[in-house]
């Protein structure tokens, strides 16, 4: 509590990494790469889990398990599978004091131990949906690492569907993307646009990729969840067929989807300010807390009080009751304002005498005088209020920083000056689309779903394009 | 569902593998040792997950997460630790296509890296203690696997908790080694004996480790809980020092307690049958299965009166609807017995005309009239029954299969014969301890922490003994 949160118009990238280090979030490792996720942040984690599990569940889907290491003759059957993820992974040579025959790949992801097993477990049309989810965690070797944004070491979920017709897999990997984008307006509170990848984004052994896509308060984007119509590239290379009900044997349809702990990284990013972490109510383990102050023999007053309206709470909100003596008010609102701590309810002998209290929200620091009778209510009233103003504040942000341009200056200007989302027509040519990061760092986001037609020129060659697409720079 | 499952009688080793891959708990994966949990073995891992999260919650116990790759020279820091562990770990030699400076282990467990983190954040007394909890994947080599018993890579929960004093720590072990018999015996409906580990049993890097034990229905024991006191050897392997309140530098108190997917296996173990898995209700996400039985233009009438009870049960409980019309009666009873749902309504014309319904319960396979009126009391009181029963007759399995033996010929008898608890005098030396395993493969299962105090004599060298321990082959 020593240190001090760097202001973000000083430094944004320190202003992300103090907030995540004094809040406890989250610690460097001894191990290059890889980070701790502290009970503060996993707190998080285990409400993205358990709200993102419930939403699997009702769309039909069940979880399980698949093994950790993957046999490197499996890396290698999806050409593009390999390409992709073969150098960045880590492998096991040794095990139980010998050299293993075949190397072991730590999962980067995994499609291909997945569809190995649903080899053994699909044989007809009555086998299929396969809906299964699995929570893991995967290695991606990293060198530039940022907490929570890109470690080697990640949590997820990974969505792995198998599917009679192309058609099917359509269907569920769009479902999923919008069970994702409900998740990050409802639960996060962060606008997200959804939309198709380029080519050259798709992921590797994908038809094609779905993306939502955030803005964080530097302007930049951020990926915070993908859904992939895999098409039959991994059926066919694990030889997954099934009989149709025309006793025809058909390659299998396949989806893969998944989210990470990036989407703490993007929680900060999105609402977080110069005195800490803001944390939308969902999102926060413990939504409230209530500090008494008193002096001398106002002591037993203020407390019955603070006590009757813990009780009153605390049956409906997991709430913190700060009577710590050894601390100073003025330190416990900055301990609980650094942990986005979305409600504070002060009550001293004055709120005591008027049968009020005072509340301050963490969002907008707003001090106001409310009524002790009816209290549960004016709470749940609040934090109500307070997760539907964060999602509004945050796509205001983003609309003012969204903007049409046309022009190839003009949009070098805005990528590499403010920033924000860049609205630009697009060709469709891979090549376009790789001088335009060269030139500026910035790439396609998506191409939104809800793209309007529109004849235009391609900002860089000039050639026919029917719509905008969304560039932007990306963490 | 064409294949049977082998009679317990018959060959219990394969009636136990038979149970798992028919009723779709688990299944061999590719990769040696290692298996996948599938939907159904998943599921009850979930609920083994939630409740006894929420039983650490409520003992002021948070989550985090540690890195799943320990530097070699950790491993090493803790003598006994490093020499219990080091020989059946997996090791990675290869990051981002590079070969490693230093070997990293995939953790066996997780005591040195989070010691590592732990010197960083412990500084004084008002740091602790520290009660932290992880939920994580960890691989011990192993050549001799079993589904569930013995993998590879396994799931588990490992706690790792700091404390000021010896007796803190000690307090911290026992309550935990409590939380997991409740844990076993509410929820699992499995009777554990709570006891002590022998020297030579005890956890690489503890000072002594308490075990919960329990009786499978072939007589073996089963562990299925550890809880271990630290002491200070980790602590001084990775100098943890804390000031107390007087200002003095003192290493911390350390414990380390988990259990795991293996609790699925003696879940099965323990109560099932030759008809498959026997689940007590509270492990069951499915605990109803409705059976609607019907010819011709019985239909309407019996459908009408099944979807009534489904729609007051469902509301409670997640129960299946079996409409399936491809499939007869007889094909659907067996399907539901062999994944152990706890109760199955059966609903044909004569029980729609009498306003009743026949209720089977999977552990007795009885059958039973019940009314129409009140169901959703009938189900919830029956399955609440059968969760009582089931421990109960677990109990007076263990008990009837419990012997007091003082002569070593007749404890080789009953150790290489019928098998079971054998309560004998022990007189503290491990070569007896050893002697006895080399004779008879059973070990010291613990020394019972309501141990009677008893003078007698070894039961190998017959020197003094002031108590009986329980001796048994084990899994």
């Amino acid at each position: 509590m020593a240190e001090k949160v760097t202001p973000r118009s000083e430094d944004y990238s320190r202003w992300y990494t103090d907030i995540i280090l004094q809040a406890k979030l989250a610690d460097y490792s001894p191990v290059k790469g890889a980070m701790v996720i502290r009970p503060n942040g996993y707190a998080i984690w285990e409400l993205i889990q358990s709200n993102l599990d419930k939403m699997f569940k009702e769309t039909g889907h069940v979880n399980a398990y698949f093994p950790l290491l993957i046999p490197e003759s499996f890396m290698n059957k999806e050409a593009e599978h390999v390409e992709g993820f073969s150098p960045e992974c880590a492998v096991v040579t040794i095990g139980g004091g010998q050299e293993l025959e075949e190397k072991l790949y730590i999962r980067p992801t995994s499609e291909t131990i997945i569809w190995s097993m649903y080899k053994k477990w699909i044989m007809s049309y009555r086998d299929l949906p396969l809906l299964i989810n699995q929570w893991a965690n995967v290695i991606r070797w990293e060198l530039r690492t940022r907490l929570f944004l890109r470690t080697s070491e990640f949590l997820w979920q990974e969505g792995h569907t198998a599917h009679a017709t192309f058609e099917e897999a359509e269907e569920e990997t769009v479902k999923i993307l919008k069970v994702y984008q409900r998740f990050a307006e409802d639960f996060l509170a962060i606008p997200v646009i959804p939309g198709k990848k380029s080519d050259s984004e798709k992921f590797a052994g994908a038809l094609h990729t779905y993306s939502i896509e955030a803005m964080m308060q530097d302007r930049k984007a951020l990926q915070a969840g993908t859904s992939h119509n895999l098409g039959q590239n991994f059926a066919k290379a694990f030889d997954v067929q099934f009989q149709d009900q025309n006793g025809k044997l058909q390659y299998v349809w396949a989806t893969s989807w998944g989210v990470s702990t990036r989407l703490i990284g993007a929680l900060i990013m999105a609402h977080s300010d110069d005195r800490g972490l803001v944390l939308p109510p969902k999102m926060a383990h413990r939504p409230v807390v209530i500090i008494p102050i008193w002096r001398g023999d106002e002591k037993k007053a203020v407390m019955d009080f603070a006590d009757g309206v813990f009780q009153e709470l605390k049956a409906h909100y997991p709430v913190i009751f700060d009577d710590r003596e050894q601390y100073k008010p003025g330190y416990k609102f900055s301990e609980w304002e650094l942990q986005g701590i979305p409600i504070r309810l002060e009550i001293g002998p004055r709120d005591v005498a008027k049968n009020s209290l005072v509340l301050v929200r963490r969002d907008t620091m707003q001090k106001q005088f409310v009524e002790r009778k009816g209290i549960l209510y004016t709470v749940t009233e609040t934090l109500d209020r307070m997760q539907e103003e964060m999602l509004q504040k945050a796509k205001e942000f983003r609309e003012a920083n969204s903007f049409r341009i046309d022009d190839y200056a003009a949009f070098k200007k805005q990528i590499e000056g403010e920033g924000g989302f860049v609205y630009s027509h697009w060709c469709g040519d891979a090549q376009c689309e790789a001088r335009i990061k060269e030139d500026t760092k910035a790439t396609i986001r998506n191409i939104p779903f809800d793209q309007e037609k529109e004849e235009g020129q391609c900002i860089v060659c000039g050639k026919k394009s029917t719509g905008r697409v969304i560039f932007a720079k990306a963490y």
